[in-house]
């Protein structure tokens, strides 16, 4: 707690530990072992190759280069800008050496907000997503570096993205934190059980991977990002509506959260390349984003789920925000035709 | 760096740390989901069920209880002491309560070291095991509870409890952490492998699981503890020696070290109950533990691999220790007849 009120009084961006972070191959392996996500932006560039011809591009929070190798690998452009903050871009450096790109790709070591250009780019491009699309809040460096750096006309990668949720089953997952106190070896320890709920679903669960069977309707996209028009005041707080038809009969032990990512063309009919990080995609190092009710609810093909969701940035931990659902369960049975309602906030991390 | 340095002046055992992680649900969760762990002891006090009435037990470290409410619910020991120095004791009182064990389980919140009992105890059971057997050194608390309250002629749960080893292959977590730089979508980041190697192979990989076709030989226990004699003395410096004689061709990436434990009968003839965490046996929460040589080497059915290990014991951090492998291949071709030799220390974790 000390600690903590101390970072805030020097950083409430905690750059220090999230540069650091960075600072350490473990991340970048992840990412880079990451297919699904690596193979995405390698697609955009290849799909892209001929239009990024002698174009000026800006790769934001290169990490260890991977993308501004692809596009002087896969393409001529002009010039690459490479710009990562963390002590990761010494290596960078020497990565585009190794790889005979330094006349194409320029590392800059610094942030994003503070790197000065001579020119302005035709494209930026940047891995900024984080859990539940916005977490770590890197997506506003990409849009103060949008505004100042790319010029009129020019193309964002991701050019929009999305935040999708659907309403879900988590029985063993419920099994393992909850129920597992009912009778362990034959004993009651249900006085441990208010203790565990509170331990495991007051924040949401990441790296959760959810079967498709278990999505009790079909996801919908219920906050939607335009990476030209998004404005930073527009993160402060986030919100998106939400109407499910419950497809089939289960428990509804909570929401899972995901995002896609789309990359637009540089050409006028060009095909878009979609990163889904979803439960119908190959899994990302992302995976998907649990939220836990307190008490499951029983749910019936027919039924529905409405309800809306919000998320709200922490005012003083700029990295962090808390997600609250609110939701009503109306029945399709004539006979119960009760109407549940229900409400949970849950901080990410703070 | 700071931090770690303010605790030190403050405690070395790092105790405020320590206990508090065992005041929240995920330890206890996790080591009572572990099967073998729990079953163990749950046999071991099922078998001495006879012997167990009428005798007085203490429980040191109980967690949640389940060992001493074990001890209620298969026999009739006259009471059973249940210390336990983290606050989930709070909890662990509930527990015995709602199984209607208050009149056999007292538990002691407090610190094994200043908990005063008003009896000598015939049996002290314990699971003070960690990682590679030694690491957090909760022993030395068994230890020092065994000379204070156990009676001349009680019993040590366990009774003893021994290291094994053995050179393995670990190919796809070296291939994952290592070899993965080579050539990842085709282009060269193997500057960056001494870096994954001082962030990965610098300390001994805890939770891994070790497929029996990985062990180049039969394993070996290479350092033995006997309960009733072991001083805290011999804490600071445990050594063994090991000859192994390779079975299979492979590459030899490492060791792998786990621990078993036996719990002696209190009837004169009776069977000894053994929890083996190796991996042969069925996984535990402890799974192994992995020693990364910097380099592989290649060896052949035939050749010997001898040596020794120290675990030496920080001489400030008293939860960590250091553990230094010797090692000489003989090989046993004629036409090669070369010997190799090396040497590693792993900090665990300072
Ligand atoms: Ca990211
Ligand atoms: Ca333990």
């Amino acid at each position: 707690k000390e600690r903590d009120e101390e970072t805030c009084l020097e950083d409430p961006w905690q750059d220090e530990e999230y540069f650091a972070s960075y600072g350490t191959l473990r991340l970048h392996l992840e990412m880079l072992s990451d297919k699904s996500r690596t193979e995405a932006y390698r697609q955009v560039i290849f799909t892209n190759s001929a239009s990024l011809r002698n174009k000026v591009v800006m790769d934001l929070g290169c990490g260890t280069g991977i993308i501004s190798l692809f596009c002087a690998q896969l393409s001529q452009p002009s010039v690459v800008y490479a710009v990562e903050a963390s002590s990761i871009a010494e290596y960078t450096r020497q990565l585009v050496k190794q790889n005979d790109c330094e006349e194409v790709v320029t590392v800059l070591q610094g942030r994003a907000e503070e790197t000065e250009l001579p020119v302005q780019v035709d494209v930026l491009v940047s891995e900024w997503m984080g859990n539940c699309l916005l977490f770590e809040f890197m997506v506003e460096s990409v849009l103060l570096a949008r505004d100042r750096w790319l010029r009129k006309g020019g193309v964002m990668w991701p050019s929009s993205a999305a935040l999708a949720l659907v309403p879900c089953q988590a029985e063993s997952y419920y099994a393992e934190k909850i129920a597992f106190w009912e009778q362990p070896y034959g004993l009651d320890f249900t006085p441990l059980q208010p203790l565990a709920q509170k331990e495991f679903f007051t924040k949401p669960k990441f790296s959760h991977l959810i079967d498709p069977s278990d999505c009790l309707s079909a996801p919908c996209d219920i906050i939607t990002m335009d990476m030209y028009t998004l404005q930073v005041e527009d993160l402060e707080e986030m919100k998106g509506q939400f109407h499910f038809c419950v497809e089939r009969s289960g428990v509804f032990h909570g929401f899972t959260a995901w995002f896609t990512a789309h990359f637009e063309s540089l050409e006028t009919e060009g095909a878009t390349v979609e990163l889904n990080t979803g439960p119908n995609s190959e899994p990302t190092h992302w995976k998907q984003t649990l939220f836990m009710l307190d008490r499951p609810v029983r749910v019936y093909e027919g039924d529905s789920i409405s309800g809306s969701i919000v998320l709200h940035r922490n005012p003083i931990w700029r990295r962090h925000m808390t997600v609250t659902l609110q939701w009503n369960i109306n029945s399709s049975k004539e006979e119960t035709d009760n109407c549940q309602v229900g409400t949970k906030s849950f901080p990410m991390w703070r």
